[in-house]
């Protein structure tokens, strides 16, 4: 079903910035939201989707299915630790690291995964184009590579 | 040495498109030519890398450091397979799969790649500033997933 004028006017609002659109995508996964995650995304045919491990998702069929299948496990326990930002007055490059905890055989384990969110301002706001993810390390073993690299 | 005017203006005109900037950076990779490399990328500060199953490096000293590593043991044999575009008059958003060819001990070897590839336009052309790459499937794969995800 096509949005009304009104519902595209309001989810405009919800996106008036990169780190709204942004805090949308991380709280749609938080509530298994499918709609609410793939309203996040651009119109563009080629948005693209690399989850950790994963081939890459190329359009919103691909990326919505990839999407359903993971929240068929309920909720995803994602928080952002980490943010740095690239932006201009129509793009905007955020570096992520995200922490997701699953409960597994020895109890809730945590895992940091690298993201790379990418988002373009059009006429429906800041939209995000692109989410590449990749097996992270822990917070503080990423703080110190950035650090130490500064010394060479 | 900072570059003198004339120096930046060519510098420019190599960089006049995406395709232009993505292509000197896989030549520098193809010559193991860590300045021409460099040279690609933009100057903010938030420049980031992420080579397949590695950390993320932030900014122009540690991403340079992990190239000189990469190029240490000599010219890297990738070559661009694919390339899927999202671009607007400042940004663009380059979905890569590159194959790359290295020597093993059964023979020559080839390997995927799947990189994203964002440049922003400036005063200088355009530059890269995130490289985003996870390991990737032969080619005719990932094709699969793309085209059979629109059967859904």
């Amino acid at each position: 079903m096509a949005d009304s004028r009104s519902q595209k006017v309001a989810k405009a609002a919800l996106m008036a910035t990169a780190d709204d659109t942004e805090a949308a995508f991380y709280e749609a996964m938080q509530h298994a939201d499918i709609d609410r995650l793939m309203a996040v995304w651009s119109d563009d045919d080629e948005i693209a989707c690399v989850h950790p491990g994963g081939p890459r998702l190329v359009g919103s069929v691909a990326i919505r299915a990839a999407f359903e299948a993971v929240f068929a496990n309920g909720p995803v326990r994602v928080s952002v630790a980490h943010v740095r930002r690239i932006e201009s007055t129509t793009s905007a490059v955020h570096h992520v690291l995200e922490k997701v905890q699953a409960m597994g055989p020895e109890g809730l384990q945590t895992a940091y995964v690298l993201a790379s969110n990418v988002y373009l301002r059009g006429a429906q706001g800041w939209r995000m184009v692109l989410h590449h993810a990749s097996p992270g390390q822990a917070d503080d073993m990423q703080e110190m590579i950035e650090s130490s690299s500064v010394l060479h």
